[in-house]
């Protein structure tokens, strides 16, 4: 047995992901699944979205002010898991929906620089706290965001020397339709993005479900060549849900999801995450066609 | 143990939600499940819309026209039900989905006006019927409405004088974007509806997912307050469907939902009712992400 | 007990249904029930669609290239199936979403005439094998398509003389809107259609989800009529999908199937089909509505 998928991303902060509503047993539940299909790692997609929190932020309470109310503190039940179950835990920063949309960098900059501080605070000492994932997503060069990604590394660093991960889509046909861009503006664009993110950020995870099926190893190796020139360490985001129907989302075909694994490691990045396990890809899943994708993924690592 | 949601919408002529396929028993098993979780009120959607009907119509029969067929009475099973479990239901009204979206009140009123009368000489002698819902929703002052009111109201109260229920929508950011109004326009047009509508109806309920999440306490007061200086009564109607995410709708994540409760309960409405139970918020629905919530929010009513 | 559909649709290769992630096994346990409720016909919705295809194909590998790869070859599955379960399977043909859609009718018709020449080759002995069905769907008269049908019906016929359907859908109000065209526009358009494929194309089975439900049995009495008038056989493919809901798509009402299926039966079609029973209207289904669908027309049919 060979796992393909070695981390996933925690989404219960969405903006277009259904809540499964589960409790922390349900949770514990699936982590204990996770464990046994080889994830090692869990990255929290975001610690705080616009009004939603996944702990009872002092921080965010300030700077933003009416909050929906926390239920279940998220972070400590994920860290606490984590723990559990003997895998690192990212932690995903705040995405205002606001500030860093409408130009105000500086702002989404210093409420985060703020918010991370509370964060190691209230949680620095579980084990299993690892990495950082700065869960602003771009796809081409943006100064402002390098300003971002700049001041708030540095900043993280300070706090706990651990990696920073981020995981950019490409400004690809599938998502962008007329608007994307070329394979080799893509490339000149990152080149330039690494150039300028390389000591600052130390892992990168393309999404994998922007760009054409059949372009997708030409990305992929690309990719990696780019990130290996800038001393980055190189991820794969495989998706595990569906962009090729008008439902959004269900569980994605097994098909699609193996040759995507399968391309990703023949363009040998370094380590394959999925976003995400637990709702498109789980035997514990609310989607019945998760727990199909599930046995289907689970008979082929165990058969190779 | 403190109920939260005592009344909840019976969807089974819809627009926008799917089937369940459900026959008596299934429906019947449901209805256990209402009675058990404290609902005591049900309501009837719509008894038709367009061509589909909820019973053998002779009205909509001469006065449509060319109407679906009719394999289960459903509001003689819903009586039936609401008899059995000790409910009060609420009739709602016929939407022709033309007349009055294209300005013709003066039709969709006599419509329902003979439609009802079919009903309280076929039904009027169950003694679960407690209620009339209008069904015709609106978001602010429109003339036209006021007199499908006014007039099919008159007629309602001569038929059976049982309370008449509305559920009207905010016309608020989160289903109207730029075209929204403000919260003071929002206050200036109930005024007025209300000043117009006293004595006409009795209970009205607003659909709580229009306006931003922190927004709701603060139109929930004034909707109390205002539908109180003119005698009304006010319940909220507490959707338990998500609007925030593509897939139009999943089940709501549990912790919107019990915000939005506590927030009614804050705002000292007299009655919460869902939208709906079946669907959403039921250990029987067809969406397993439904089963989840309802065990959420029983786990949180149980130990409150 | 008089089964109503007798013939559904294999939709594993499919551009807006999502994948329910099935194996060999669960592809047998389907057809094991299509068998029980009266199945005898399975129709494979197209064998190719774009970068997809449903086996090895070298034909598609050297006239299209980059391939998503193939796991399990599921002509042979579905072919080895439909002969154990004594069904006739109709092949249906590639489709490359890119050729005939930008006018280049040629390309389409030689791809198709070298890859159904191949599947004779490497399945012919098969002895489910018992129609073609020529998957590109059209609404009116459009020359290049006839051209396509013509020529692509001949080689058809020659490489196996076993009958040709095509399942075309009503450029009704249900799908266009505004640009839907009238009852007579439809009439005079497949009158010349007809008069065109008379000879050429065998069955045809009209998708009856386009128009309003009321004016369903005039479209299919007309078509039967006009079909029968150049000597077509008339199947009708009653969608098990429901098209009147935002989400795209769920499980359809069971009384709207039985609306259709009763309204095809009066109108005397010879075959009912489905589009399809797997996904929409299977005990086996990863939705649960469709669950329910299937029980509520099993009871149906068990009792007529």
């Amino acid at each position: 047995m060979k796992p393909a998928l070695t981390g996933t991303f925690l989404d219960e902060i969405t903006h277009d992901i259904p809540s499964q509503n589960w409790r922390d047993r349900d949770w514990d539940n699936d982590f204990a699944t996770m464990k046994e299909v080889g994830i090692d790692t869990v990255i929290l997609i975001r610690a705080g979205y616009k009004d939603q929190v996944t702990f009872n932020s002092q921080v965010l309470q300030e700077k933003i002010g009416k909050l929906l109310p926390v239920y279940t503190d998220l972070v400590q039940l994920f860290l606490t898991l984590a723990e559990k179950y003997g895998m690192t835990f990212y932690f995903g920063t705040y995405d205002s929906g606001n500030y860093w949309l409408n130009g105000d960098y500086q702002t989404e900059t210093e409420i985060n620089q703020a918010f991370c501080e509370e964060f190691i605070r209230r949680y620095g000492d579980y084990q299993a706290f690892g990495g950082w994932y700065i869960s602003h997503e771009i796809n081409t060069y943006d100064e402002g965001m390098m300003q971002v990604y700049e001041e708030l590394s540095r900043h993280l660093k300070k706090l706990r020397d651990v990696p920073i991960l981020i995981s950019p889509y490409i400004k690809g046909i599938k998502q962008f339709g007329e608007t994307a861009i070329s394979f080799n503006e893509h490339i000149t664009a990152w080149d330039s993005i690494f150039a300028r993110l390389k000591g600052i950020v130390d892992i990168v995870a393309f999404q994998d479900g922007n760009v054409a099926y059949q372009d997708l190893p030409h990305y992929l190796q690309a990719n990696c060549q780019l990130a290996k020139k800038y001393g980055l360490t190189v991820w794969s985001n495989v998706e595990s849900f569906d962009r090729d129907v008008p439902w959004k989302f269900p569980p994605i075909d097994y098909r699609k999801l193996r040759y995507k694994i399968e391309q990703a490691e023949a363009a040998q990045v370094d380590k394959l995450i999925t976003f995400e396990f637990s709702h498109f890809l789980s035997p514990n899943s609310t989607f019945p066609a998760a727990r199909q994708l599930y046995q289907r993924y689970w008979e082929w690592i165990t058969q190779r």
